[in-house]
């Protein structure tokens, strides 16, 4: 059973969490059969206690049946959760979605989508921020604009319109606590409950997740090496298709032309919404950034999201919306419910950072030493493997993807060791929508330096032997 | 027809949204009659063209028929809203709820519960702010916590420990973007969406429609002078109670210790949540803050709500909610989805603020300026309008209720033309949450100095005369 942990508190809660949630979901149906717990406890590395005790605990409260020896089993009528025990738990997020550096310590950390704090310029930073925290000493007494500060709105279109080639104007951004807010707001502003959206699978969970917790269900749609498969997602009844253009997230492909035309048309006669992530277009490396979707909306029903994570920092928590100015209005409704608007001092601080030029010297600086890293862990990967390493994705962004000949389960194990000798790293399994696995490694090289990356895919390249042999082995001992 | 509007956007746009939001949530039935376009007019103060030209739309859109010159119905069918045109477009917001200084230019505004920029110490919170930006630099590349900065966490618990009496660790402490994403967080998280929550009438918006819009019902019960009316909160299926004990918003009223008793009594029985929101509870005049609701709490059912936009400043977007610690994972998983975390350097410098006992002197030298105004405007008040006003909630929180022996019709006039004279404030019936309206007057104090409030109440005295003599004088034509 593929599981999902959600790295939130003991591991007995999380497995507990993980299975209540899918059962609740119907995925795990009434009268079927939990994996016997000595195999669980396999598959997820734990010890077989921790598995016992959380099925204890499903049992203890309504949700298994389990009779002596007899296998444990999800039971038929779920128990109905009382008021004041929670009503829509969340789905648990995999703790693969995002991470901070303080999680684990690593020698080598390769699964970060993010850029190493060391590019930053921090001075530069911190004199615009001293400067607005001046300035903004009155204006910190009333409440923010829900919509966004009006100097950074406008500044967002001017960059849109200046690097990304798309006519935009301040009232056609909505400025949001990073993508994830765009989400969450999108979903339940704008997605009926009755009608699902379309994801890509493998994909970003962070969406899925902020769209199911709105009550809105999700179908995952297969990705090759094309983009997302427009012509399997033609049936249904479908609100939004939810799609990583620039740079497919996990996989890392780029979208074809062909492909974004039928997307285009799809949407228009579906009239569904096509919810456009460009979390990390700014860093492609071989050509400029490929024009949003964004571009060749005519009829307003492409949303366009991006961030400042990537390509400021993440605690920022700010990012935006693109639309049109009557959905901006929607979405601003419901954010002024949500949170009363973001904080306008970091607002300030990124406008001027903006406005004055340094964002874009800040990128162009940025992806030279991104262009730097990337070129040495290509490198150390070919010259480690050689053949057997298939690179996919290396295009643009923080991360390439290498599928290196193990299986997915295989690969599964190896992560597993990868964490025991101080090395991190992504399956592109953890970021499956559906079930199905796909083979694929995620190295991130935004972070470490050329001479740590050589030596983390030397390292790699080892456990990936040892997973081989010691496979190979148990295959001959059975 | 007491119609809110949201003060976004057009007057026509603010008519059309607040009728199609009465016709959507059923307020207005199919069949019913809208006002003729003459008198709603008058209400609204608009002109009559901006009406029709609204009742133009709904009927274009199909939410209303019209048929030469018989009054304008709607429809029995409302039109079923096409997927990409939004899905649960969010109930306005009332202008009243927060406001931004910007908004009207006022010679006085007795609009605002938020404190005088003037009293905050700027220089020690800038130089706080400094210090941390250094220390930040790295962590500024990591995804904050969900839940909140652990340092935050166990200075709002020691803070509520030791002002507030509660017992209370970090792990009961989650942060948020001020009050309001506390509300949208539960109310998505713990309210199911089968049962209603109980509102005090009059209450605060913000409340209801974070519930609203996460399609739980409202059900409004009325305050007397000990605050909400619990024997009437006592049928029916409720999830949920929200109630202001400390300074029942926008009365004033204390909760009285019987109602407190009362209250926690239902919530036991009744299996159901009590929502505390402890908005200005620190600004307590004749007397210290009452213990909250939640020290009583022996079985987890209270949430107290805390927020530092009236202690602090408001663009700070941090407050916090107090609950048991599982309580606090299901919300801190939900946040986790919405925004990813709140920004970590405001966490980290407010926490300095508290630990270093700034907070503590801030709210200190505060209260002696605010009993200084609040003292002035009750003299104006008395001096002005003798025995005629009525003073209520003037024990504690930045305003006050005065009933003037106006109308709530009257008010509201009163309210327009003191607008058009440039003192801004608020009447009762803007807080209305059944439609029920009561008369009283929100005089906020905790902005204007002493020789402006004076001004203000004799501006007041005089704008409440011609209100009422221009009444009488027209009781008199018809």
């Amino acid at each position: 059973m593929e599981l999902h942990l959600d790295g939130v508190g003991s591991l007995q809660r999380q497995i507990y969490s993980a299975l209540r949630q899918r059962m609740e979901s119907g995925v795990l149906a009434g009268g079927s059969r939990l994996p016997g717990s000595r195999l669980l406890a396999r598959d997820l590395g734990v010890s077989r206690g921790t598995v016992v005790a959380a099925y204890e605990q499903l049992v203890a409260e309504g949700y298994c049946n389990a009779r002596g020896r007899a296998a444990t089993r999800v039971a038929q009528t779920l128990p109905r959760v009382r008021a004041h025990e929670g009503r829509r738990l969340p789905p648990a997020v995999p703790h693969a979605i995002r991470w901070r550096a303080g999680d684990d310590a690593f020698l080598f950390d390769l699964r970060s989508g993010l850029p190493n704090p060391a590019d930053f310029p921090h001075a530069i930073w911190a004199r615009l921020l001293r400067a607005k925290l001046k300035q903004h000493a009155t204006a910190a007494f009333d409440y923010p604009h829900p919509e966004g500060l009006p100097q950074l709105r406008q500044a967002v279109a001017s960059h849109l319109q200046q690097w990304r080639g798309l006519p935009c104007g301040p009232d056609r951004v909505l400025i949001t606590h990073g993508s994830q807010q765009a989400f969450s707001l999108i979903a339940r502003a704008l997605l009926p409950a009755g009608l699902a959206v379309a994801v890509e699978d493998p994909g970003y969970h962070g969406f899925s997740q902020a769209v199911r917790a709105a009550g809105v269900a999700v179908r995952p749609v297969a990705v090759d090496d094309a983009g997302i498969m427009v012509d399997d997602i033609r049936h249904g009844d479908l609100s939004a298709v939810y799609v990583t253009p620039a740079h497919q997230f996990p996989t890392g492909v780029l979208m074809s032309a062909p492909r974004r035309r039928a997307l285009l048309d799809w949407a228009e006669n579906a009239g569904s919404w096509i919810i456009e992530d460009d979390y990390d277009s700014a860093y492609r490396f071989d050509a400029p950034p490929l024009a949003p979707l964004k571009q060749y909306d005519d009829t307003g029903r492409v949303l366009l999201v991006g961030s400042f994570s990537k390509t400021v920092f993440p605690d920022l928590r700010l990012g935006y919306v693109v639309a049109e100015p009557a959905t901006i209005e929607v979405l601003s409704l419901l954010k002024n419910l949500d949170d009363a608007g973001s904080s306008g001092l970091y607002q300030a601080a990124l406008a001027a950072f903006l406005d004055q030029g340094h964002y874009q010297r800040h990128l162009r600086r940025s992806l030279r030493h991104l262009a730097r890293r990337r070129g040495a862990l290509i490198d150390a990967v070919v010259e480690h493997f050689g053949d057997r390493a298939r690179l996919l994705g290396a295009q643009s962004g923080l991360h390439i993807v290498v599928d290196v000949g193990l299986t997915a389960v295989q690969e599964r194990e190896l992560v597993r060791t990868a964490r025991s000798h101080g090395l991190g790293l992504h399956a592109l399994g953890a970021f499956s929508q559906s079930g199905m696995l796909r083979p694929g490694l995620l190295l991130g090289f935004g972070r470490l330096e050329e001479g740590s990356l050589q030596r983390a895919v030397a390292l790699l390249h080892r456990l990936v032997l040892d997973v081989q042999r010691r496979d190979a082995g148990g295959r001959r001992e059975t």
